[in-house]
This record gives structure tokens, sequence and C-alpha cells, in this order.
């Protein structure tokens, strides 16, 4: 099948891109001697998965249980659910651990350390640190550490951190810095555990920017990353990739012209992009997407979407747009602004290698 | 089941403030004298569709062909695609009127209109008319009118338009001043394809704004609106609706605390919520959502989701948030801006009526 065949809107992703940006991230976080456990938060799909994990220890990290029952019945079965748990879903989870699942949870809750000591399922639990992002995590020279500590009991395996304020980072020294500071938290985190005698094997950390930059890593055991997988336009302006990097976009059909407004109109909405903005605090602002050819090159200069509505996105060129090729039912690639967030209104991606010959369809897996 | 048992994120839909939106807006179009056509592209639901077209005609409006299928197998024969087709996807829609469906089709584009007019399917087809949102169709006063006319040649239904720049009003008489610029478009069109001896049985204009607030219909033959199903807080602050008839929520579980800051971490990020910032732009704005209690009331006073991340909001009350209540695990329920791109996440509704009680769950249909 080719793409031009294909209904639209959908997603294309080029594997030979994306087996490249997984062969320098792994080459990154290799070179540093420390395991890497791809996110697949994502990309959700036990194909990429793996690829991903080809040569590495074998462990990925998720975002939801939905995902842990994914790649769990795809044969996963060193899984850390990198967001917080809370006492209500460790049935759920623990049924994972009763088919093999080695599962980690992660926690900076009291209360919720303490379920999952009194749980019957042997769970390896790490405790969040914030590292600066002030999402979620305790601080690593809080008292709350040794209190965690002491509530998970035998489930303590580590501390883990996500510097997601790289993404507030513009350039590379800054990444430079963003990355030292995850790594000096979660490894203090480290050491003031085992100096208060609590085991402590697991010291992870990781965001695409952080894992791509990090000058040393010395004290982590593994790092985790997601969104390199495919990057985006955002990962593109804050120096995790370049553009040609991109090895994800959503095919989409033109339905609408307006040659007097240099404007097309295409079936890629809100819901097919999502209405992430990300790359407005940037120095190249690509509105919700920038339209590239069916080649995946940028044919239409910068073509960027301006306007967002359910089913319509209304794209314009900045330089006079080619009319005559631009015809109703003219199909066209978007780069998004954001990876992660466009690819979760789609149930699979339709894989090419730099043609426009889809040579195979993999699923990936949503909800919660 | 309770909602207290749910897994979270997960959609919330309130029965009895659904039915009393259906009620309004059908005795509002109904105050007309002209026919009502729900717009599915919210809900997407057919037991939703059922609930919405009772009294009417019959008929109802979506918004991909992914839809038409769906409500088709579901029994819906009378299907208007509202959004501009492309020659490509004929074939697909002619499956559809094989099966018995008299599937109205919109295009302003002269190609598309003669590849309608050139295939074997007895479509029926809508010249679409801009009346002054700037996205599709053509003007009404334009030749390109007569010349889709021509086009179209037995196909030729009637004319379309969507007031959607209603969305940029911000107060009772500036919506009906859009409705009238709504109303006043389409007419003019259907008249100028008659003056040029065409037919034009059908004149279709609206927008949930828009068809609340048009102070006539004249020459107007059916009515089209979705969101006014579910409602949401932009809605409210464009006078659509109040808060208080805001159908669907999201269920969301705390995942995380910081009293300190008055802030609680939720597990309805980007991916459960949308990034939709509309209320931004109107007097109150509501963030990404604001927090309600699991009874579906405001009874954190305003609390609203300030930041967004794939799998993680953070809510800030306005006031001291009640943390003794607020407790890792604590259910509570989002009002969002958008119900259209929310629930796109969601493949189901957990149906209540005023209670925590679920009466049963609807599923809903997604992609294209």
């Amino acid at each position: 099948m080719r793409l031009l065949e294909l209904p639209t809107p959908c997603l294309v992703l080029d594997r030979s891109i994306l087996e490249r940006n997984l062969a320098v991230m792994s080459a990154i976080v290799r070179r540093h001697g420390v395991a890497f456990r791809p996110h697949m938060k994502t990309a959700k799909s036990a194909e990429i998965a793996r690829l991903a994990v080809a040569g590495e220890a074998g462990g990925i990290a998720v975002s939801t249980l939905a995902e842990a029952e994914y790649f769990g019945a795809s044969g996963f079965l060193d899984i850390t659910l990198a967001v917080g748990i809370t006492p209500e879903r460790l049935d759920r989870a623990a049924a994972l651990v009763a088919r093999g699942m080695e599962l980690t949870l992660i926690t900076d809750d009291p209360n919720t350390a303490a379920a999952i000591a009194a749980h019957p399922a042997p769970f390896r639990a790490l405790i969040e640190i914030d590292s600066g992002e002030g999402r979620g995590g305790v601080n690593a020279n809080s008292g709350a550490l040794l209190v965690l500590g002491r509530a998970l009991g035998p489930r303590l395996a580590g501390v883990l951190t996500h510097g997601g304020h790289s993404y507030a980072g513009r350039s590379i020294p800054e990444m430079q810095r963003i990355a030292e500071q995850e790594r000096s938290a979660v490894v203090s985190a480290a050491w003031a555990l085992r100096a208060a005698f609590f085991p402590c094997e697991v010291v992870s950390l990781g965001s695409t920017p952080t894992a791509m930059h990090a000058r040393k890593l010395d004290g982590v055991t593994e790092v985790r990353a997601g969104v390199y997988m495919f990057n985006d336009l955002f990962q593109a302006e804050i120096h995790s990739c370049s553009r040609a990097d991109i090895a994800m976009t959503v095919l989409s059909s033109v339905i609408g012209r307006r040659p007097g407004d240099n404007q097309v109109l295409l079936d890629a909405g809100a819901i097919a992009l999502s209405k992430d903005r990300s790359t407005q605090s940037t120095a190249h602002d690509a509105g919700y997407g920038l339209v590239w050819g069916l080649d995946g090159t940028p044919r239409y200069s910068e073509c960027r979407i301006e306007s967002l509505y359910q089913e319509h996105g209304i794209a314009r060129g900045n330089r006079p747009l080619p009319f005559d090729e631009l015809k109703v039912g003219t199909k066209v690639r978007i780069a998004p602004n954001h990876a992660c967030l466009t690819a979760a209104a789609y149930d699979r991606y339709h894989v090419v290698s730099g043609t426009d010959e889809v040579s195979v369809i993999w699923e990936r897996v949503n909800g919660w």
C-alpha cells in the first residue's frame, strides 16, 4: 500500500528515522556506562519497544497501567510505572505481578508508601524525587525522604526523578546545567537513604533533553527517555534533535483552498494534531504544526497551521503556495509540535522507510 | 457501580443534565418552526443520538466518515457529513449509500463537485457557504456559487453554512448579530441559486451559540448544533449555557499533594483533558479546566488546572484547599474547557443521573 491510498488523517512513521533516533540515544547513554530504560509513553507500541530495547537490558518505563498491561501481554516483564501510583490501583497492578512481571512503582506520598508495603504483592518501589520541575516528588534533602523509606520497608528499591524542567531550557549549556541538577538531586537522595541504612539499588533519571546533553551520570544506574524515538518540532527547538530527525508525521488531505489568502484547509484538526502550542515559546513558532510534502520534506517552504478546529486546520504559506499542485484531495504530511499528544489520537502507525510505500502497520495502545 | 470504583481518568456523563440540554435546544429551534439536525461530532454515541433526535425528524450531522459508518450501523439513515468531502473519499461514502443511507455531502470546490456529479452513487450535495468564519465555503454573492451549482447538476440539494465565528462573540447581542449574519448569508445563497433556476431544498445553518440566540430563522430549513448536548466552560463563558449545564466531566484521582503551594497533582493530563485553552480569551480563564467535587459541584471553590503534562495536571485553589479531604486517591471531577476535544480521548461514557451511581456505559466512536 502507498501513502496516497491511506484514509486521512493518519499517522506515518518513518522507520529509518526511528531506528537512527534509537541508535543515537542508545549510544549516548551507553557512553556513560549506565542502563537505558526506554519510556514507551510516546510510542505505546510493542513493535517499537522491541526495537528500542535491542541491545539494552530489556526494561521499559510506562506512564499508565493500561500500557503496563499491554506491554506485559507483549512479553515485557521489567516495567517501571513512572507516574505516582494511588492505593486504589494496587490491586490492578498486583495482577501484573501475579503474572510474572517485575513491576516497579513510584510514590512521594507516605500513605501510599504504607499501602504498597502492606500489599501482599511483591512490588518494587522507588521514591520520586523533585529535581527542580516542581511537579511530583520530594526534595532530596527533606525529612520526607526517610519517612518514605521507612514506610516502604522492604519494598524500597531506590529513587527516581524526571528533570522535566529541561523543557524550559533553550540552549545546550542550559540543558547541561539542568541535567546536572537532575543528576545531583537524585544521587544526593540515594546517598541520604544509604546514609540512613536504607537500600538504594536504583538511581533513575531522565528526560529526552537531559539524557541527550548530560555531561556526566556518576552515581546514576539508569536513564529514561521517550519522545527521542519520534522527536518533534519542539524537541528540535530545544536542541534534542534537528527537524530531519522527526520520525512521525500526520498524513492529511487538502479539503479546501483559499489562494487569495495563500491558505489551504486540511482535514487534520484539533483532534488529529492536538492543540499543543509548545513551539510558541521558542525561536520558531510552528503554529499547530508544519505542512510538509508527501515525501516528508518541507517542499512548501514554511507552511504552518495557524488555526485549528475540531476537524479542520488552516495552513498558510510564508511564500506563495503551489496551488496548481495543492488541489482538494492532495495529501501532505504534518510535522507535529508534540509527538506524544499527537500520537494519542490514533490507534496505529503506517510504517514507511524513506519511501511512500507502507511496509507494515504497527498498533498502539491508548487509554488508561 | 459507583464513581468511586472507576479507574481514572474516565468520562462521567450526567444524563439528567444531558436531557435538559437536549430539551432546551429542541424547544428553542422548534420555536422557529424549522427542522433540527443534531450534530454528533461532540457526543459520537448512538445512545445519545437516539435521545437527541427524539421528537425531531431523525436526521443527524457528523464530522467524519467513521462517524457516518458508525451511526449508519446503528440505524441512522439520514446523515449530513458536514465537513468538505474529497474526491478520494467518494467510494467509501458510496458504500453507505449502497446500504440505504441518504447521505448528504458538502463541498465548496468545483473539481470535487464534478466528481460528486460523475459518481454513480446518488449522493445529495450541499454547497458550503462562508457566512463570516473564513474557514470553508464560498461567498454567497460570488460567481463560484453558480459554478458549483452547475457542476453538481442533479446532485445539488441546497446550501449549508456554519457560523463558527460566533465563538469569538462575548455577549448575547453579538451572538444575535452573528446569527443574523449566518442566516442572511445562507438564505441569500439559496435565493441566488433559485434565481438561476437551480433547486435549493435545503438551507442549513448552525453552531451552538447562533442556534441558541438567533432571533429569526426565516428562509432556513434546518439548524445544526452539537456541543450544546454536553456544554463546557467555554460555552458557559459565551452565554450558550451556565456552568450548571455542563453534563460531561472527567473523573480524576489525586496522585500528589503540595499543601505549601495549595496544589494537588491529578492523573488527568494533556491526553485526558486536551490542551484546549479557549477560556483564556474570556472573562474567566479556567486554565485547563476546573476541579469540582465527586458530586459534580464546585466544592473546592475555584480550583483550576494551571499546568498540564502528558499524564499529570497541577491544580491550584484560589482559597486554601481542604488537604484533610484531598488525599492521594481522592476522586474529583474536572469540568473541561472544550467538551468535543476532551471527549475524543475516551471510548465510553459512564452515565450517572445526579448521583454517584453509574447506571450504564455508553460507547463512543473515535478516529476517522
